[in-house]
Order: structure tokens, then sequence, then C-alpha cells
């Protein structure tokens, strides 16, 4: 069995994702800085997992640097880790976590901040697996069976310490015995579908069609396709969900086929101090990620290329958001504050 | 220069778009079998080029026939060239143009038909630089200025004897002094927007960028996009369009967001016959154009795939329809039949 992210003998253990399917490698990150790169470089994605490989590596650095220095080096091992990767809030969310748990030990003995700090990452882990199972019990009455769940990107296991957020919700569906099969969309540039998402459902033995982006619309209006179910990156006040490029595309091609559209993510991917999504930073990755397909050169030298790595789905286009405490559902001001306690 | 097609000492000759922008390579066709190989395997590929290569296949067939077998073998040739591809109209309507001059002349000499023939393919390709020519003098007053264009696929010089369709009316705004730019859609699995849009925009020094098919939906949101562009491979009579996959989700994203779809075809592109786009034969291809990238594996093994390599654009959609007789409005039953005349 594959996991995405492990703390073994010190050292930050994830699979390269950069090279799933076509070889199962794994990264030993000794060093903090390791893992902001693992983080920037992809090698582990998805909001959740960076959650996690965030909050080990704040763990790690602590760890590794002299007794003397750790007070000191403190806010730069957040820091750089922090500044990875801009749109997935679980980023902010996992750091602030570590830094609120080291605020409150940080008068002990240093053997002792250590021990803590490791305990706590390895908590997250533990809790991002039992949130996932939450959200796929709390989703699972919302997929109508018999029929073909649609996904973009992987919000599976892989994006996830275990389970995953929108493929969780199709393994409880499974898991409750309803007969659904999965079209899961490439998810250009990076491939996250096709790499990834058909190949954790080929594991589950789960029955995964793999399409192009640009099929989606097409097979969301031939009446096959009974729900749509994604993760987030970030989630605003007012519902808007930041998500993997190209997913507002499949909301609005979901909304003019009548077919439900459903977000799956853990609280700690809302950001209620965002009013909407417009305010949400989209980063934007490297050209070379989309002339370029494992090395492979797809476009002409020179090509002029926009590669933003997310988009925002306005939440009117959003048929429910399953989190680990509940389903919320329009107006969500209301509904997702009250999630969030 | 680059030439897409070209009748060359009684040879086909076409570039490889199989092989673009990689490498400028050009396929010689010495036989009517040849060019049947060269549409299904995409070497060439656009509507009105196919009807080109249809057009000089079947010359070639007839060329190549010793005398007294050209008269049986004339069906044979007819069939092979007509059995490449299902979707594209104007593959059908070239055969049919070849099929109707030899009923007029199959009385006459061999060589005197052989003649009449070549004559026919290559007065179809010189008609076919003129209709895109007329087509981009008509679009052209319906491109926004300082604004973006948002293409899909390629239907430009190298989908039809040159110039282009969607591509001749960006090329002619560029020529009456608007200031524009590109967008395209890489346009999975075949890469027709990355490999063939962007270098032939390259060419003509006209700014483009490149994005994946999944970042339309965004731009058309982000107010930057003017309008959109497209070509189309077959129009029924209710103006429903088949055109490449993805199409369809563009032009719903482009209503979604107020911004103006054209389509931009040759009269050959219509077919009266068919009442909608419902009874356009959509072509699957095979598996392995999605599951793998130049030879380079982007997918599991064994994955189940879906490739549709159209998707049909419901009329209503449709801002207007750009032909070299005019521009067609809804209600499309009666604007296109007038200029189908």
């Amino acid at each position: 069995m594959i996991e995405t992210i492990q703390w073994i003998d010190d050292c930050v253990v994830m699979i390269d994702q950069t090279r799933l399917p076509v070889e199962e490698k794994y990264v030993h990150c000794r060093t903090y800085q390791e893992v902001a790169t693992a983080i920037r470089d992809m090698i582990i994605r998805g909001a959740p997992a960076i959650g996690v490989a965030a909050a080990m590596g704040v763990a790690l650095g602590v760890l590794r640097t002299p007794d003397e220095a750790v007070d000191g080096q403190f806010e730069t091992i957040c820091e750089t880790l922090a500044r990875t990767r801009p749109t997935a809030v679980n980023l902010f969310w996992a750091i602030d976590r570590m830094k609120r748990l080291y605020g409150s030990v940080r008068a002990q003995p240093v053997g002792e901040i250590r021990r803590r700090m490791i305990e706590e990452a390895l908590r997250v882990r533990e809790e991002d697996i039992a949130i996932c199972r939450a959200i796929g019990r709390n989703g699972e009455p919302l997929v109508p069976a018999e029929r073909t769940i649609l996904t973009h990107c992987n919000a599976g296991a892989l994006a996830t310490a275990g389970y995953g957020t929108a493929l969780g919700v199709i393994r409880a569906a499974v898991e409750a015995g309803k007969n659904v099969d999965v079209f899961a969309d490439e998810t250009r540039p990076f491939l996250q579908g096709a790499r990834l998402t058909v190949w954790e459902l080929q594991q589950d033995q789960i029955p995964t069609t793999l399409i192009t982006d640009n099929m989606a619309g097409h097979f969301l209006k031939s009446g096959r396709i009974g729900c749509v179910v994604v993760g987030a990156d970030r989630i605003a006040a007012n519902g808007d969900v930041a998500n993997k490029i190209g997913t507002y595309s499949v909301a609005v091609l979901a909304k003019e086929n009548n077919v439900p559209f459903f977000v799956a993510a853990p609280i700690s991917t809302l950001d209620l101090t965002l009013a909407s999504g417009d305010q949400i930073p989209i980063e934007e990755r490297a050209a070379v990620e989309v002339t370029h397909v494992f090395g492979q050169q797809v476009a002409p030298e020179q090509s002029r290329v926009e590669n933003p790595a997310f988009d925002v789905t306005p939440s009117r286009y959003v048929s429910a958001i399953i989190t680990e405490k509940g389903v919320a559902r329009a107006p969500y001001e209301d509904s997702l504050r009250k999630l969030a306690g």
C-alpha cells in the first residue's frame, strides 16, 4: 500500500507525485528546506497533504536545529515553508497550528519542545485521515447510485494523508454498496487526474474512465454524469471555492446541465477572513509545465504561456460543501460559519 | 513558407501535422491509399484541408490506376477515402464533387479523365484559399478591437489549403489594423492548439498565448476575452455545430460570461440534410491518444478511456456563423438555407 506522507526515522518520506504512475519512488526529506522544495515542486500536492507536509516540515526544522538556535530559527523555518505555495490555505493553517503549540512550549527544555512538535505533526496527519473518513460518511448520501461521478484533479488519498476528500466521498459511496463509476478529468497541465486519480482508484478497483478536461462538458451534456465531486484549496466565507484550474469550467457546465456540483474539503480549508473568492491569491506556475509533458516539448519554443494553477468557482455554482462536521448549503455565509463553530 | 497540402510531381504532399512544431517534415503520398492513411492518422486534419486531401486522393487514385481498370476502381477509391473519418462533412462533399465530375467525363478518353480530375482537385484547393479569405473579410467586422480573441483547436492555414477559417477571421482583423491578441487552447488530446495554432500564428507574428483547455473558463470569466472564434467540422440545418472536442464547453462558458461565440466555416461544412446536431456521427479515436503524449505514457497502463474527437454545440450558444457568402444568425434554419442558396 502506498503512503502519501510519513514520518520515518526522523525523515519526512513522501511518494514522488511528479513521477507517478510511471515510477513509484519515495523522496526522503532530511531538512525543512527539502520539505519546502518538495511542496514547491509538487512532489507532494493537494491542500490537506500540503498541510501535513508543512506541519512535519516545522517539526523537522526544530528537530535538526542546534539547541541554542531553535528559538532564533523558528520564524525562519515557518516562513520558508509558508512561502512555498500561496493558494491552499491548509498550508498556513498547519503552520499556524505549529506556531501556537510552539508558543505554549517554548519555555520548556529543547528536547521536550522537539518531542511535542513531532507529536503534533503526527497528530495533524492522523487527524487528516479521520477527517477524510468523516467527509466520506457525510458526503456519501449525496451520491446517486447507478450513475457516473465526475471528478477533476486529484482530491484523493494522494492529496491527503489518506482516503481523500472528493475521492473519500466516492470511496464511501462504494463502501455503502452503491454501484457507481468514475470519470476522471486528466487535469492539465500537471495531469493529476490521469496520473494520480486513475492510478489510485485502480488500486481500489473502482471503475474509472480517463477523459481529457475538454470532454467533461460533452459528458455532462450526455446525461450519464450523476454528480460532480471535487476538492478545494481555499473556501471563502461566502462559499466561493478556489480549486485546481478547470474546476470553475466544470461547475458552470454542471449547472448548465442540471448536474449537482459538490465540493468536499476539511474545515481547515475554510478561510472565513476572506469575504469572497476574489480575494484568494492565485498561484501562477512556470510556463514549462504547459509547454512540456514529462520533458517532451509539446508547443513551439518561446511560446507565451499563462499558467494559473487555480481558479475560483463562485458559490452560486456549488450545490453543497461537504466537510467533516457536516454538509453546508447556500446561503454559505451562515452555513459555513455554523460548521466552523 | 509552409504549405498544408500541394500537388507536386503527381504526388500529394502534406506537412506532417503529427510532428509539428518539433519537426517540419513533409509526407509524399504516391497512392490514394497513402492519402487515406494520412487522413486517418491525422497527418492532415481540419475539415477543409481533409476535403482538399480527399479530392486530391481521388485524382491520385484515377491517375495511378491502369487505363482499363479506372471505371471499375473508381467507387473503391472513393469509398476508401470516405471511410477515413466520419465527422467532417467536407470529406464527403469533396468526394461527391469528384464523383459528379467523373460522371460527366467518364465517356471521354482516360487521359482526358485524368487531366480533368487533377484539374478539379487543384481547383478545390485554390477555391479553399479564396473561401478562407472571404470568411476573413466577412468575419473581421465582428471582432472587437483592443481585445483578446480565444480560439480552440486549429482552424488555421494548417486546417485549410491556406489562411484558415477561424484564424482567417483573426488574420483579417490584424490586416484591418485591429490591435488584438490571441489565446489558444492547447486542445487535448492531439494538441492542435499548442502544436499548430501557436506555431502558425507565431509565423505571422500575431501575439498568441497558450493556455490549457481547462483555463478557458477562467479567462472568459476574467473579462479579458472579447470574442471566441472557432471552426467547424459539420453544421446541421438548425445551426448546431460539430467541432473539435471541447468546443461545446467553450461555447457554454462564453455564453455564461456574455462573450460572443463565433463559428467560421465554409458553406461546404453545412449539412442541411441533418435537422439537428444530434444526428452528426461523432468519431471515437484510440485510447493511446489520451494515455500517451508523443509516445510518453501519462496515465496508468490499462486505463479505461473515452476519446470522442468532436462534440456538438447547440445553436443557442452560437452568436453567428461566418461563411464565405455572409454571416448567418439565429434563427439558423432560415439564415443558413438562404446562404447555401
